[in-house]
């Protein structure tokens, strides 16, 4: 079989997968745990994206264990079409939510210690750099993925 | 000529491009005219991205018009290949630039009078709105121009 790495189904695609599923759970747990981030419209965002983030990668890694494991294989054009958009606007979401993250944060940094002490102002940042890897790696999935749609 | 309506060298193009021209030009003019935006790392890179929008939509559009009136033809792959990835990369900057701009500008409002006046932060949303609608103009010129890129 001559798979191209990162389609559904092989090896890379279950790591750039685990690896979406790392970040949004990492950029998510930055934010939330005891911090007080639904005061800011851009943080509550970041939440929501990657809460969306998190089930949808988790599931696209559990059916590419499967296919490696088990040898059985998903790629009908229309599975390949919806995991395709579905990439397709969760790369847009996790782009947008990462901006709106790291500007604000950046802004709370610069207008002075009032708005967040230090330590809470670099996990903003750690949670929107996370958010961004995530992104990174969507889409690269979303592009391998409209790659082998393009071939089907 | 069975041409794909909004791929380059023909009217619909032409529209699109003059479209990401104007509402680039818009969002500069709300951002920059009589406002001290450079005192915001987000409203900085609004400016920025945009003023790259400008020159190359503005471009695009002369060619666009040379082709629609003078009836040559640039469908090469090579170029074609060139308007793609500058449009894609332009894309992802505009939407960046403009989450960045909505959200910093959202949380100006949010946080009361003494950073914005009503008049200043809905300025800050127009020029955020105007660079959304860039985005999206591109989106369009650079999904048009794969498809194209794919048939050639």
């Amino acid at each position: 079989m001559d798979e191209l790495p990162g389609t559904l189904g092989t090896s890379a695609s279950l790591a750039l997968r685990l690896g979406q599923f790392v970040f949004a759970v990492a950029s998510i747990l930055f934010m939330c745990v005891q911090v007080d981030f639904y005061g800011y419209t851009a943080f509550c965002f970041l939440v929501t994206v990657m809460g969306l983030d998190v089930p949808w990668s988790l599931t696209l890694a559990l059916v590419d264990a499967f296919s490696v494991f088990v040898r059985s294989s998903y790629r009908q054009p229309g599975i390949i079409s919806i995991i395709v958009i579905g990439d397709w606007v969760l790369s847009f979401l996790s782009l947008a939510a990462a901006c709106s993250t790291a500007s604000v944060a950046d802004l709370l940094i610069t207008s002075g210690g009032s708005f967040c002490s230090g330590k809470l102002c670099s996990r903003y940042q750690l949670s929107a750099a996370m958010a961004f890897l995530s992104w990174f790696l969507s889409l690269g999935s979303f592009l391998f993925n409209l790659w082998l749609l393009q071939s089907l």
